[in-house]
């Protein structure tokens, strides 16, 4: 029996990459993802074998991962990202139940929300909640409920999946609901490509973002009533004492 | 004019540290944190320079980076887990304001939250809040409207500082306010030394949860009404369509 490794590359597959997600991979002799991520990793572990399904095809994949491994391969399925941030880590136990003999290990990457804030600058420094605007899993309904709940209690909001063609006008949905309870001069940003050639990054107005349209490779930053804009960068202060610690001297 | 790195070493500053912390680090001339982060990469980074300031001085760690920068030297300055997340980067683009001329770049890391997850299993795979339980920066009144919120949204729950000597009943004020919304066997996990040696883990229900002590090592999650036990894991499925992906065709 081989073992599992449910890889996350972070963002790009590049220099975010973790050393554990690395020497993962090369401890691995099949390498199984979507396409796009496998062309990101294809050279630097040529002589790999690559395995990979199309989109919409994950269960699939994740059962092509549990065969190799039956097989006595040990092998990586690999996410953007991290590996359990909307990624492939859930749907792995769960099948894996049906391969109770099977290891299977979880290593962390760098997820969008935490890549992108630091192109922005700081602005999950605070309570935040992170929300995908996808509903081919989630109903719209429970969607909003987030939006409302997040929005109302102040949280920073990072937004996943902001928009797609068949979605080009949920994240103004989204915008007009939290405008229910931020303000329109809320701090917001966009980041796009994170981590990937064209990486990009903008701040803006929750009103400008409510005109804004963005496309499947950005992700979205919604500040709390204390972000700020600071020069080009999105950044919300720590709490109320602006230069503290909510460290505390037995909490180290 | 030297340049600043804020720089997340991951949980344990070890395998989890990415390529471009590692880098950061190794092009830096003076490395400025507090002590106990510092001891995690004194041998490996031998021969830097080495500052920290003690508890609660963050303000005067982060003017002494400056201090070095304005001296020419490239400085970083260490956070555990990620710089963003409750850590150093909103505090040095504030004080930053005073230094116009140096420049600061933020190096993300793995924070608890994430780290912490892969070894429960999956349980922040669908829409997630983070939320630190210390009342040092934050009121407790904006804690408590964040546990409501995020608990009546159905969220899964990630709680950073559960507990101090000061504040030994935290998590069980937090958890009784999550029972107004959550059931009692909701799944929860805890888990400790994320990353560092003694690193372990735990599942149980969030009535088990409101029982038990957690202390300032121990990052808490409460799951939504769709998370799991599978094995000794903890495991939140993707959404309402048990095997399926929320990217769509046009999204990678």
């Amino acid at each position: 029996m081989g073992k599992i490794y449910v890889v996350g590359l972070g963002p790009g597959a590049g220099v975010q990459m973790t050393e554990e997600a690395r020497s993962a991979l090369t401890r691995c002799q099949v390498i199984v993802g979507y396409p796009v991520y496998l062309d990101l990793i294809r050279k630097e572990f040529a002589g790999k074998r690559f395995l990979s399904t199309p989109m919409r095809q994950e269960e699939t994949r994740c059962r092509m991962a549990f065969a190799e491994a039956v097989q006595g391969a040990d092998v990586a399925i690999v996410c953007s990202g991290d590996a359990g941030v909307y990624g492939m880590a859930g749907l792995m136990y769960e099948i894996g139940e049906q391969y109770p003999h099977i290891e299977l290990e979880i290593v962390p990457g760098i997820t969008a929300a935490i890549g992108g804030a630091a192109v922005l600058g700081a602005p999950l420094m605070h309570d935040f909640a992170v929300i995908s605007l996808s509903d081919l899993l989630t109903s719209w309904e429970k969607i909003e409920r987030r939006l409302r709940a997040a929005a109302m209690a102040d949280f920073v909001i990072c937004l996943y999946n902001p928009s797609s063609k068949r979605r080009k006008d949920y994240l103004k949905k989204a915008c007009k609901i939290i405008l229910e309870y931020k303000q329109g001069k809320t701090v917001c940003g966009l980041v796009r490509n994170i981590g990937r050639e064209g990486e990009s990054s903008v701040c803006m107005t929750l009103d400008e973002l409510k005109e804004t349209e963005a496309d499947m490779f950005t992700t979205v930053y919604i500040g709390n009533e204390q972000t700020r804009k600071i020069g080009n960068h999105m950044v919300t202060p720590r709490g109320y004492r602006l230069h503290g610690s909510e460290k505390e001297p037995d909490e180290i």
